[in-house]
């Protein structure tokens, strides 16, 4: 039988992906990216590629390839928006499916019109919808997390209370907490949502309480609501865990209506090779805010994790750069992070930042609700 | 405030995970170890660690530390079963979660207790059951890929229709086929179910058409229930895109009761560095049939993408470890494999394999249904 040549009546709008190739011959690299072109769209053999619009408008189209340094090419590849199917899923299917399982590539920053974007609700709220919600409109937000494991729901929330009291705007899970039955979900969610009103009812702030919603898929909006129903200010998400799309959902949901914290777990394979995976920029940046993060967790340099300066402030950028009406969201640099470094975040990454602290507002002194005043103190210095 | 320290009652269960560590020096080695022990449990600093049962019981616990060859040691750490909460979400999120953000490390494998297993069902069918479901008891079964993307619903279907008629067992979409408008999500389940069941009628085989179920997680059921009605023979799931929890909650579904394969877009980051992210026995072969798969797609060594032939070794092994009630599954390879490699393919995998050639089997000659029969010939023989 004979492959068929259908006529296709595509819009000619296109996307675009800027892809990092680590091969410092240009002929092998534009080798490389025409074969990224087919594998991200027909995957067929390319000689038998039909000769009409499958082959001039659903493959994938090399806009450019220009070298960079130290070595290597970046080649800016296109693809017709109608073959995401303008769902989420599909898109990253299209950015980087099949070629994440090539080394020498890598995601570097990608371009939506804005026929593709309107697929797209984005964050609920960014940074100004966030600074609006917890009512902080002129220095960093603070952040910590409930830890360690191991606690009680009623430990945990004994935790909670004395943060909020201390000025921490946002108190959320550790990302290690999900359904124990040292912690029960509701239970935890339950007093941690209370003591943290109790402290707002004192001290007259608006800190919200954020729970990790992981746990299996088909219970994460049930618990999300629950979450809403007991007073939770906020979700965390791990969509290296749960899925991107499953965040997606969360933000798309007009009766959650609760800003998103989405947490790195189990995406770090992403990142940890510079010539493979997707950019730091990207996959905290652009592609959390595509899936509706209001703010993107990452470890900050010089703590726990190896992320350097520069890779932070790559997140940075894709977290603020225009994206139509996706809204900017916040950086959120924690992993090891202490009161010390909080002058140098600050200068680093000046006003639109969270900052997160979790263990090392323990390891600042004896008293907590201290330790968090100071971290106030300094933050608004 | 001082931090509580709880008494835990746990059932003294534990999970063991094989970490790699690309250090070559023993003291850096262990010290890393131990680091990796906090990091996936308590994440919090440690000389603050409670020292009753958060530190004896919480915290991640070294069982050994090896050299390996060429350089590096392999860590066996446990975990208490409890800390997962017994989800799928959060067992990975103990296995490598924040880990998986550090540079030298990688999972080669893991051990659970029948205390842990038991909260995961795995694949419904495995090997056997899909043998079963297919009739096919002796040889390796054939499967291929519908595309290219672009062709219309009818177009696949046609094409469907052919390569049932010429043998092939699994006829799946190509993982590039999602909802778009050329070739809708419903109609192309329908035409190409049709089409497979018009086949098997004429051949007495019991060929399946398997679709690429994607698309927003809250809608993902439901096509599934849709491509069941529509006479689908089993479900093509990519756990990179929708969650390993997403094709956890499909494979579980008594209702839909159908085989899936894992497809592995987006999943390459985690192995395309040999000192970090997941091996490719952990992530195609135990974290798959964990997540509910009965075939595992992977690209063959020798195709279009990298992997060794050990390595591709290892998935296969991971498919068919014992795992207590967890099946072993299909290893599948496929990924530029043509009608030329089948010999060896056989000799090396044996006969408990699906064999996946996509566009090699237009290649092979004008004729398609031809070169299926030649196809299962080979395989036959």
């Amino acid at each position: 039988m004979m492959l068929p040549n259908p006529t296709l009546n595509l819009s000619g709008d296109r996307f675009t992906v800027h892809y990092r190739i680590a091969l410092a011959d240009e002929q092998e690299a534009r080798a490389f990216a025409e074969a990224v072109c087919v594998e991200q769209t027909v995957e067929f053999p390319e000689p038998l590629v039909p000769r009409g619009d499958i082959r001039q408008k659903i493959v994938g189209r090399i806009e450019s390839l220009q070298p960079v340094a130290p070595q290597g090419f970046e080649a800016v590849i296109s693809y017709a928006v109608e073959i995401t199917g303008f769902e989420l899923t599909q898109f990253l299917n299209v950015l980087f499916g099949n070629t994440s399982i090539k080394p020498a590539i890598r995601v570097e920053r990608f371009d939506l019109p804005e026929s593709l974007l309107r697929s797209f609700r984005g964050p609920r709220f960014g940074v100004q919808g966030l600074r609006e919600y917890l009512n902080v409109h002129d220095r960093p937000l603070l952040c910590t997390a409930l830890k360690p494991l191991g606690l009680s729901a009623a430990d945990l929330a004994n935790l909670a209370y004395h943060l909020a009291l201390g000025g921490i705007d946002i108190i959320k899970d550790d990302h290690g907490l999900a359904d124990q039955e040292f912690a029960p979900f509701e239970e935890r969610v339950k007093l941690c949502s209370e003591a943290v009103e109790r402290a707002n009812r004192e001290t007259g702030r608006r800190a919200i309480y954020m729970p990790h919603v992981a746990g299996p898929v088909d219970t994460i909006v049930e618990r999300a609501r629950m979450a809403k129903q007991a007073g939770a200010g906020g979700l965390l998400i791990s969509p290296g865990l749960v899925g991107f799309d499953t965040m997606r959902l969360l933000a798309d949901d007009d009766s959650l209506a609760l800003p998103i914290m989405s947490h790195p777990a189990l995406q770090g394979s992403f990142v940890t090779s510079p010539a493979s995976g997707i950019s730091h920029f990207a996959l905290f940046g652009q592609i959390a805010r595509l899936a509706g993060a209001d703010a993107s967790v990452y470890p900050n340099w010089g703590g726990r994790f190896s992320f350097s300066q520069e890779e932070c402030r790559s997140i940075a950028e894709g977290a603020a750069v225009p994206m139509g009406h996706i809204k900017p969201i916040f950086p959120t640099p924690g992993g090891g992070m202490s009161l010390e470094r909080v002058p140098e975040m600050l200068r680093f990454y000046g006003r639109d930042v969270i900052l997160l602290i979790g263990g090392g507002l323990f390891q600042a002194g004896p008293d907590l609700v201290a330790n968090c005043r100071d971290f106030l103190a300094t933050v608004s210095a």
